[in-house]
């Protein structure tokens, strides 16, 4: 089959992968579109290292599921970390943080960037009839976004700033306006910036932000930058969501942490049964975030207009 | 009257400092006993600028009180924190951190090393009779220890590693024991370990901890060594309660505090009702904590002596 193939920070197109085959418990899916994510993008940069077919974020159609006949056929999403389901971080309920797991695109699991992939049974969701391959195809980032409020309690009142308008910073801060929290988007793009204010939200230059006057601040930038408009914004006994992955240190003033008694939460994968009800009730419109569209035989120039500053979603077509 | 002073890291014993003078809404106290803390350590080392006098654990006897009379006479202790009761964060009941406040002994406020000390009268908490001297001026940094549990909801069922058993980690240890939770306190030092293996704590070396074992970590060691302790006992979705104040720096590796999904929690005072409830009741044994007693005159040798290595409360006796 057709994929890409990252193989030590080198990406290329391939037309000669093999077609998984489903192992027990597994379903085929065959991918119809596929997002590009910035941890695809670090991934080709080399701040980690993964060998195989990138791309975690897809829509797709089930071609194969030996143990679950009724899921041929369904048009599908799916949850990344494939988990043993029963070692005791299983059983404790935390299949995402499972020790043995392996994530699709990420960790030892070729991915979604590729003309099929497949993944267990129990990781997929059937997506709505209402819901469009170029909407479902964010099941993933927006379920991410919403581990957000599966860790914080935000609501009307908190004061809410989201630092950064990219991808995952918009479909955070979309995310949390239907809170009804007082939000403000803190970022330094215009591009991105300019259609968040064109849906009512309220943005703000890093430096306009007054200091200690946020109860939660979501730092989606993942640079030290971003976490310092974050420690200035938060108030004593605030709360800093680390939403975006970190590629190296980051050299924290813990004194002030202990001072202030400031709570720091790291954030990763999401619910994604909220995010597809959200996606098909059209309370989250992420059309505005659609950057480009590229075939699945043009993926690495998907990566290359994806990895260029201000770039908001870009979209393989894979079927 | 008589006192501690330090001055660009300088401490000296002075017996020519000013009595002072109790402004509107403040309480004169008599010191009676004080504690050395690691704070006080640490401003005398130069980690953080203080000039004045310094100590803020004490128990004392309330001579004048012009707001207030019926104080008059009433042995007390007292919260540290000076607020100016009137601010948007005081009013948001976080009195600890109002942005105006002055701190006993630590910030624009001279402390408990002398004879005499004021605080604003909203701040005393008279001691019950039961409870002596000795027992009572632990108040405050039981109360500190307190606050983890203010923090981070702890009891049966939950893993729970407290790293350091000097003189914080011991009180963090015996207040988290109440809960109920299972608890192992990680230390290397056989002297302040013992007695909490004596008291029926489970006690470990560090490198014994299994790695993401425990879903509380506390950590009072205030440094590098420690915090990596921590981060390794710490389960994903576990949460890191930095008790301690640090010097300088931390590095993080925050992409593992992203993918593991740990929460990190500052904390500082705590709330005194629990303390001397707690302390009068006989629920928390002080005794052992005692390393050494100095008079006033001796302060300085107090110190001295606090700063050994492994050196549990050393005590001021100013009566």
């Amino acid at each position: 089959m057709r994929g890409l193939w990252l193989d030590g920070g080198a990406l290329k197109t391939r037309v000669d992968l093999d077609t998984p085959v489903p192992p027990a418990g597994e379903a085929l899916v065959r991918v119809v579109k596929a997002g590009v994510c910035n941890t695809d993008l670090e991934m080709v940069r080399g701040y980690f290292a993964f060998r195989g077919t990138p791309g975690h974020e897809f829509v797709g159609v089930v071609e194969e599921a030996p143990g679950d006949p009724a899921l041929r056929g369904k048009r599908v999403v799916g949850e990344i970390n494939a988990a043993c389901r029963t070692c005791a971080t299983c059983r404790a309920r935390r299949v995402t943080h499972c020790p043995n797991r392996t994530v699709l695109g990420i960790l030892e699991r070729n991915g979604a960037h590729a003309q099929y992939l497949t993944l267990p049974a129990i990781n997929l969701h059937e997506v709505p009839a209402a819901v469009p391959d170029d909407v479902a195809v964010f099941a993933e980032p927006l379920a991410a976004a919403l581990e957000v409020r599966e860790q914080v309690a935000v609501g009307p009142g908190d004061r809410v700033v989201v630092v950064g308008s990219g991808k995952l910073g918009t479909l955070v801060a979309l995310s949390l306006a239907l809170t009804g929290c007082d939000l403000v988007v803190a970022g330094r793009n215009p591009t991105t910036l300019a259609p968040l204010a064109a849906r009512g939200l309220r943005t703000a230059a890093p430096d306009a932000l007054p200091a200690a006057g946020a109860d939660v601040v979501v730092e989606c930038t993942g640079n030290a930058d971003g976490f310092a408009i974050a420690r200035h914004a938060v108030r004593p006994r605030g709360t800093i969501v680390l939403k975006s992955t970190y590629h190296g240190g980051l050299t924290l003033d813990v004194a002030m942490v202990v001072v202030d008694e400031v709570t720091l939460v790291g954030s990763r994968c999401g619910p994604f049964a909220p995010a597809l009800d959200l996606l098909a009730r059209g309370k989250i419109d992420v059309a505005p975030l659609i950057a480009a569209r590229y075939p699945l035989e043009d993926a690495a120039r998907a990566y290359e207009h994806a990895a260029r500053p201000g770039t908001l979603k870009v979209l393989i077509d894979a079927a």
